[in-house]
């Protein structure tokens, strides 16, 4: 008997839902049909959002959702909405059903291109967390000059800097980023100000000597430079410094281009220079882009919760649906247990 | 009568001490001469450092040394020395002596591309605190799509958050930028993962309250993004933070490199591509080279301190004397004074 994957997509997230989200589902399973896994399985997509909108999103379109599971969602959230309100006042939004849904087991996983605080909020309060682990994670990929680019986490999920929190982000980067390049005990080092051990703050500190006796391939503190090396698989730093460092990360490419363009701007013959420079730049464009990876996992929950940028292209929404479909289909959040269980340290 | 600006300068900090200092300094004399300062003053350099390595070097590279004061420091400070340890052990550095001339006003300002730590630590212990001022920061350029460089507080010189001490860098970044670009009450912003007036932790939220009631012209919450937008000409943020972004921008244009050279060894086209690329991403590999600026102010210590890049070129070394030059010139010491005075709040 074949078996079936469900992932559910939230139509109503992005900034062009629902178009994007539903032109994503149907991108995805052409994804999916050229993959791998559809050896053994089929790809079921549940779509939630105003279902009237997304009649008509389709029909204006010429698309056929006859594939598709729609869950009609009366309720919109905004970026306006307190994530911490959701939960209480919008049980009917397409998130609210969604991670709902992901935790009565009707689907296997959910991506969303919506507020993040509010899918953070409600991945966390409605799925709970894994045993062993304190608070949830945002990881992201960074390019780098090296083999691999480098998985910094946390990226803004959890802003208060506790050294059993850090240790949390440091195990599941560390497993996630395994999983997602097959590489054996990935190396992880600890953002600090400084490569001694003596540097950082009291809590750095502490996180150092924790992750110094732990088994991971821990690497001791790295700098700020480190990331965009790739000399170190997995920076782990509070959700604070990792927000800040993420957007100011995706904020270099427009850098880029108005620089270029302002160079471009002087002369015909620059103009020419610049249009040269194009493809050769596009290894660094595409690299800082976040399509490429589609969206970030929320680790630490007890359910597959990938969370995309509000302007995720339709490609973005198919890739991010890909992803949850991977971690469903390698058993990820078993893997999280049985890995956690394994590193039994004892951490105050 | 012509007035004497004295500018000390540490010979034996970089990493290609005493060559790069000491051409710096006869490069800086050239800089001066052409500067409109120099039609009412003279600028005179202090060379402190190994007398007996300055004299070889100089005789080696045929230069004269006959318009600076050679001043011996025969003690050397490396990297591995602990930075609070060199004021007991180390008086008779290039360094501790340097400042100490500062600070006996004997010279009118000092800059080293030496241990930052140590230059951070001696600077504040030797000069003192400007009154009112509860840490002292370091202030740094990045560059932006904006008019202006944006400039980035604190860079690594206090690495605890307090709301006291980030608004503390607010007035001092404010002033800087001011005396800098001579934009009048630039605007300032606080670095959080949000723009929301709720966002980030309670030290962040009570900084908020603290800058929305000042004079300051504060703009509320900026991101990670909008540092290299320059829409906001000053941005707010513990040291931590600060010296994570400072030492991740350095390192993009290794990255950028990385990539091109990836994609020109590809083939023989991609590498002409890649040639005409250099012009137009010089605009960009400019603004991020730290030799334009050629060191960083220590703002709210009572002397003109500038630290600069260890690996700093010669025309690093004659910038960063000819910005200490500058700051002498406009009294920087006497206005950061009036500016706080002038800004009388009751913070607690």
């Amino acid at each position: 008997m074949q078996k079936t994957i469900r992932i559910g997509i939230d139509a109503m997230g992005g900034d062009f839902a629902p178009e994007n989200e539903i032109m994503g589902a149907v991108i995805a399973l052409e994804l999916f049909a050229k993959s791998k896994i559809s050896k053994d399985f089929d790809l079921k997509i549940h779509i939630f959002g105003l279902k009237s909108k997304i009649l008509e999103i389709a029909k204006s379109n010429n698309l056929s959702l006859e594939k598709f599971t729609i869950v009609d969602a009366p309720e919109i959230i905004t970026m306006k909405d307190d994530p911490t309100e959701i939960i209480k006042t919008k049980k009917n939004s397409s998130l609210y059903l969604g991670l709902q849904s992901t935790k009565n087991q009707e689907i296997d996983g959910f991506v969303s291109g919506g507020n993040t605080g509010a899918m953070l909020s409600l991945s966390t309060v409605l799925l709970g967390r894994i045993s062993g682990v304190s608070r949830p994670a945002i990881a992201t990929f960074l390019p780098s000059a090296g083999q691999f680019p480098t998985l910094l986490i946390d990226a803004g999920a959890t802003i208060d800097s506790k050294s059993r929190f850090l240790f949390d982000f440091a195990m599941l980067g560390s497993l996630y980023f395994q999983e997602v390049f097959s590489v054996e005990n990935p190396t992880v080092g600890l953002l600090n100000v400084g490569e001694e051990e003596s540097k950082g703050t009291d809590v750095l500190k502490e996180t150092y000597q924790i992750m110094k006796e732990s088994p991971l391939n821990f690497v001791g503190n790295v700098e700020g430079r480190d990331i965009l090396r790739g000399n170190t698989n997995v920076v782990v730093c509070d959700g604070f410094v990792g927000n800040v460092i993420l957007k100011f990360a995706e904020s270099f490419t427009s850098l880029l281009k108005s620089k270029i363009k302002n160079y471009a701007d002087k002369s015909i013959l620059n103009k020419i220079k610049a249009a040269f420079s194009v493809p050769a730049l596009k290894g660094v464009t595409k690299a800082f882009d976040y399509q490429e990876y589609g969206g970030v996992p929320i680790l630490g929950v007890k359910g597959i919760s990938i969370v995309g940028h509000g302007k995720s292209t339709p490609l973005a929404y198919a890739n991010m649906i890909m992803r949850a479909t991977e971690l469903v289909h390698i058993s990820f959040l078993q893997k999280i247990e049985n890995f956690i269980t394994n590193l039994s340290i004892n951490i105050q």
